[in-house]
């Protein structure tokens, strides 16, 4: 079982590309907490496609329609739901991936693990498309967490080669473009543009950051806040890598230099360097929450790529018709956000009325 | 809850540093399976503490004591239970750990979280040491997956800075000090022996290859092979990084250079590069999986470091007593061997009988 | 989390009484399952209000649309998903139920549990309408299940103090009020009519018997065949009673009596009697599994009642408007079955591959 | 997997009759929670061996040895671990059940389920000594609840056909020997003696009440309370049957007798009949939550029984050697109350501290 998350709320996301619907379902949201429709529009349409010169053309409202676990406007205990109609589908454009496999996508891998049964049309329920049940029940738990003080911000932090300078803050979050240095921003987008224009694509690094969490979230092992959050992260499609904190940086420090040494700030206690991310044994030491993902460049290029005809089991020449992000990171910054989102407010739902 | 880990097999550790024993319980293997207990041994001696120069001096046994779940020999279907007791303890040389916690390690945070009630001499729960009940279970399902021409093997990657060359091989990873460049490896031992002079420590990272997967295994979204992984990795103590494949490096390159075109070597379906790192869409596609994990320096250092005390709410230097690692890597490699075939068998149980 | 069952599948239904919809997901199914549209029409009608003379007004299609987890007709890997649009709702006849909880029903303890955030009309997410989606869930499985040669029957044991004779077959189950006395079943008719005239109802039992299991289904303790059945039985509204073959009867036993010998039958392990049901240490033995259900009169009668003002804090009549079954059994048999279905289905899911 | 129980604890039982030990593991218990040995002791010894005229003649200690989630005699947050040695074990008794199974016992199935390499000797995982842990695990959680105003108290309502009178109070669950009407239990007794002279068995009934639950505990559909319950209570071995307040007697009432009318106490909500047993909806209502049990009488007793021989294919009479109970219904009074007290306090660990 795949696509089912979470210890405090049951989370199933179902649907495939080109299916009547996709959507999403949470058991175990407490009651009385309300949705701004509006903002959760406004962050849906983050990673809506369409929206920009940068992103593909196919266009969808993916506007959620909850069909459960509201009452007047309110969750009422009984399990959120929520689903997104598929209108604009060109399933013809895809016929042709049931015996040929795409490259770097999950077809192949679907394929033998289906028995021939998986729905190849548009990536099925491997699409990027499936993040947008996830970015509602993302959405919706970012707000409830802001209202409990909790802040998930995010920035491009690297595309194609191009890295972003500077510290990330709730300004920088804001941005059509997150990033810090606008002047790397730009090139950025003159990366992505080029790759559009060669039919190629290019990855990179998304970096995002929890503040105003509590201290002691988490559990040790398996169910320290990073186990948590690479669950959920890694569920995004075209994810590779995760880091926290100083990351793979640590490999190359001392310990004198990578321990971050507690201070009294105005009678709390916090570190002096965050390299740890915010995260001791696997659990919250008040600190902001830092972690980046590396996304591969999208699988999907316009051009010729070798592949096999698994039917007559030889080679043959695959060209990808549909339309493509030359680069998922910008759509996939409101993911990340969304899945960091759904994974602290489960781990927020753990702590005991007892203590 | 977050000493529980599995989806087709329920594992629990328990146990502190300094309680009476520590150990594993295993629901959910088949019966039928037989354990070599003189190659756990020896598998359980390559984290064993006090085994070489460039370890700790504690020494222990850390021979498991099967306590249910084998009959003459072989799993009969009750859960697997096993236990190490703990015998070489030196509580007197952590108790000022509980008013004044030490940088890089969870006393605060378990101090917040179980509001003063935590284990903390020797860490508690949270110690390195509970990585031998890991093993213990993890070495099991290495010869449960051996079995099934399933390899897991690993090397040392990167030590303080010093890389190893070369590609990982069954032979490397045999290796005592398990790295394909021997020079690169007395490199690493050198680092080694002057942090321990110095009475500093150094991170370093552990790179890990599974052969012979069946195509098919794992599941979309939070169910993917990188996702289970991931959720058991960083559940081994100072584990800050974790990448598949190319990792990090596929935010620098473009499509046409990460995917992986598939091709066909005598009847079976291949892929030319590895970038993808054996997982597409989160499910084997029948090539090495592989990944590399970021190790932290060990926390514990002998050089003065800065730190408050929690009861008088102010700042107090801390000189951490005790034998300690001056670095974890090679101690860490079997822990993610284990880890690795704990989250492997796993999922190969979830194959369906029906399917 | 309550609306969330399943060990190898995880099945989730959502919505309320008067949501715009109510469904169900169901993640885990393998690929490749048929579903006979028509087949499953049949099974729901048989649920759905409306149908006859022994139970409510309220008229609805009740015709499941699958948005998600099929592919040409056939299950294909990913979540099965479907909905029902609620139509035909009188949101207005609930509309004191906020205030003056109806005894027997779920009111007062929901206004207590989600601080009155809970949506209070026609019941919410307790509405016996819910266990359309738990009917959709169960009626495909019942299909995958028969396809491996497992058949789920079932009767009215008993309404209102009138008992059928005799013992349960295929073809007493076939019939439209599946009794295998006739007379007694006219019995019960009148029963049923009689309480309609009085505005009052009458509760009854309702035996099943799945047929055709293997020997071996099931898991020691918490996992056995009875735990697993329970779970989901006692999720269907108005269960108040669960056995399992001989069931409150073995109390009046003795060991000679109440074991079950086995026999060689033409080279096949059975056992004479059948007192355990099908089922010893939680593990299906062979036989025929059997199990008897006790459902409470439906608590809406039209007489008036007693109860309370919540917000006045005083005692306050009440009188239930709405349309009511006098009897839910006869509609419950279909729910029972479901119910059987879907425990089975799970329970043969984890028959491991390798054994 | 069967042996793993608990939504907000993570609880596994392991070992086998006959196995170096049997134990227990609780993930998710809140630190700080101080436990009374001396009380766990007093507690355990009602089930344990060999205590008086009417039980087994096996004795042993059964003393747990807490091995991990305590320091300083309370609750560190770490797993609580407890185990028990097996010492006096008379494998030889048992050595031709693997090829004859008993009726009524589990030997045949486990033989099928795991392909003959069952723990066949004293039952395995299967033996009513499995209960041990679960005491202890619901012993410790009995005390946790009294400390929270909660009271678990149980007494035999029958036995072999001889019902106790009277309603249920702490006073009688006191006793030795749980009944109302000495009178009654006075018979009782004497069944059990002519059935150990007989060398056959009883079964009986035991009912449990708790006290003190606060209104809302419990969840819709499948996590309701008696769905809950259900679940661990069918673990118990020799359990057929669990009824809820008036029970199957529901089967035979009008809507009008069996809806508890709702009344003011005092300013608190009580209804003036229970029979729903406490429950709504799978919701305590703040009214004792109250179910009765049944069980089996012991399968095994010293009368020749027909059974088949495995191997040969053919009947073969079956006399079983070892020393059993002629009624387990004594011994199951505190099993049923540490099953209710496990199912309660997982319950209570649910609520959220957001509500």
């Amino acid at each position: 079982m795949g696509s089912v998350y979470g210890e405090n709320i049951r989370l199933t996301i179902f649907g495939q590309s080109h299916s009547p619907a996709i959507g999403v379902t949470v058991d175990g949201i407490p009651a009385g907490e309300h949705i701004d429709m509006e903002e959760l529009r406004a962050f849906l349409s983050r990673r809506a496609p369409g929206q920009n010169a940068y992103s593909t053309a196919r266009k969808e409202a993916d506007l959620p329609e909850f069909v459960g676990g509201l009452f007047e406007g309110v969750t009422c205990g009984a399990p959120l739901a929520a689903i997104i109609r598929n209108t604009d589908t060109r399933s013809g454009d895809y016929s042709n991936l049931k015996t040929v496999p795409r490259p770097g996508h999950a077809d192949y891998v679907a394929s033998v693990k289906y028995g021939g049964h998986q729905d190849y049309t548009g990536g099925g329920h491997f699409s990027g498309r499936l993040t947008a049940p996830l970015c509602i029940a993302g959405g919706v738990m970012k707000q409830f967490l802001a209202a409990q003080g909790i802040q998930i911000i995010s920035r491009i932090a690297a595309i194609g080669g191009v890295s972003d300078n500077g510290a990330l803050t709730e300004s920088t979050a804001e941005k059509e473009f997150p990033v810090v240095d606008d002047v790397q921003g730009e090139k950025m987008r003159a990366r992505i543009a080029e790759m559009r224009e060669q039919g190629d694509s290019v990855g990179g690094i998304v970096e995002c950051t929890v503040l105003g969490l509590p201290v002691g979230l988490g559990d040790p092992m398996f169910g320290g806040m990073e186990n948590r959050l690479a669950q959920i992260i890694f569920g995004i499609p075209a994810v590779k890598g995760l880091e926290f904190g100083t990351g793979f940086g640590v490999a190359e420090l001392l310990g004198s230099e990578n321990n971050d040494d507690f201070i009294m700030d105005n009678g709390v206690v916090k570190t002096e360097t965050n390299h740890c991310g915010g995260i001791l044994g696997g659990i919250t030491n008040g600190m902001p929450l830092t972690f980046r993902v590396a996304f591969k460049p999208t699988p999907s290029i316009a051009k010729v790529q070798k592949s096999v005809n698994l039917l007559e089991g030889q080679a043959e020449d695959l060209v990808v018709r549909g339309r493509h992000d030359p680069c998922i990171v910008p759509r996939a910054v409101p993911c990340v956000e969304a899945a960091a989102a759904i994974a602290v407010y489960d781990a927020l739902l753990g702590r005991r009325k007892e203590n």
